[in-house]
């Protein structure tokens, strides 16, 4: 069995933002030399997400419309996690999205559908945060 | 190490639907002979889901309903992504749902709780879709 | 390639509760003498979760009163399922929350962020209930 594993760094310009990783995603896959396995990639900060779905920029509007409903980030008083941080909602946004995607691995490609990208989701961002790739196999 | 891929397709009647996929899978996990590993189980398509859940048809009426409420399919105009589409709704439940679930394969078998099934979740149905499932181990 | 499963038991005191697994998980990383692969945790439960957050009791505090205004557990007679059961909402606060985590191992260790902590967040409590831990690497 072979395994791999990189962080990816992002510093996002605004608090919320998604970013297509596929690329680097892809990349560390070549780089893994693994033909057939499972890839893991996850975020390593508990208010950002890694999850798939579409690179079209009026669902990305939609998506953040949505979680800015389901989980408002103002008032930052309605939240008691909110006493030396303001970032209650990202948690919450994060857990809708996600932590982690598992990707199969065939043929020493993502074994993705036609339309599945990657995305890192930032709800806390403008700061340096981490993003984990671990690939198993052979 | 052992891998083992299969696409399972579903056309469903309607728009949303849940459907039973653990006899298939478990199927997939006889032919892969594989003892001990992880199996993943995930949709390609950013319109459905892959789930754990109940398979109860009370339960299922009331996740309808519950996603409904949060992500509403109608009015259309209401979503961005819905100028050339109209399944912006499709891409938050299944969002809500999940994409994927890993499972472990313990002796041969699923290694499931006692109420655990597994779920395709569609949301924008009514034409050809698939599922991945994929498994890792020996 | 090495393999590993082991059974965690929980009863809570409550019907809502969030217990911080960590210590229990890393302990079976290293009775497994894994170094490198994929740790999975999930709850074997349909109404418990298995999520990845943050260790602080304001967050929790939040999150109850989030997941309650998501799915509301009262009135009972809301939701279908509730014939002979009372809990379809803690279907639905587990399905927002999750019901698995994937790791990554590394060097012996779960390749975490640093303030990734695992719980188990039981919503239909006061009974016993099990999380399965399943590890596979070398």
């Amino acid at each position: 069995m072979k395994s791999y594993r990189k962080e990816l760094w992002f510093e996002t310009k605004n608090r919320r933002e998604f970013i297509n990783i596929t690329p680097q995603v892809e990349k560390c896959l070549t780089e893994s030399g693994i033909k057939e396995g499972l890839l893991l990639c996850n975020a390593m900060h508990i208010t950002a997400s890694v999850f798939i779905n579409d690179d079209e920029p009026g669902l990305h509007h939609d998506l953040e419309k949505w979680l800015e409903k389901l989980a408002p980030e103002k008032p930052y008083e309605q939240y008691r996690h909110n006493g030396y941080e303001d970032n209650a909602d990202a948690h919450m946004k994060r857990t809708v999205m996600g932590r982690e995607v598992v990707v199969a691995v065939t043929g020493g490609r993502l074994d993705s559908g036609p339309w599945e990208q990657i995305f890192y989701g930032e709800f806390d961002g403008m700061r340096r945060k981490r993003v984990l790739v671990k690939i198993i196999g052979e």
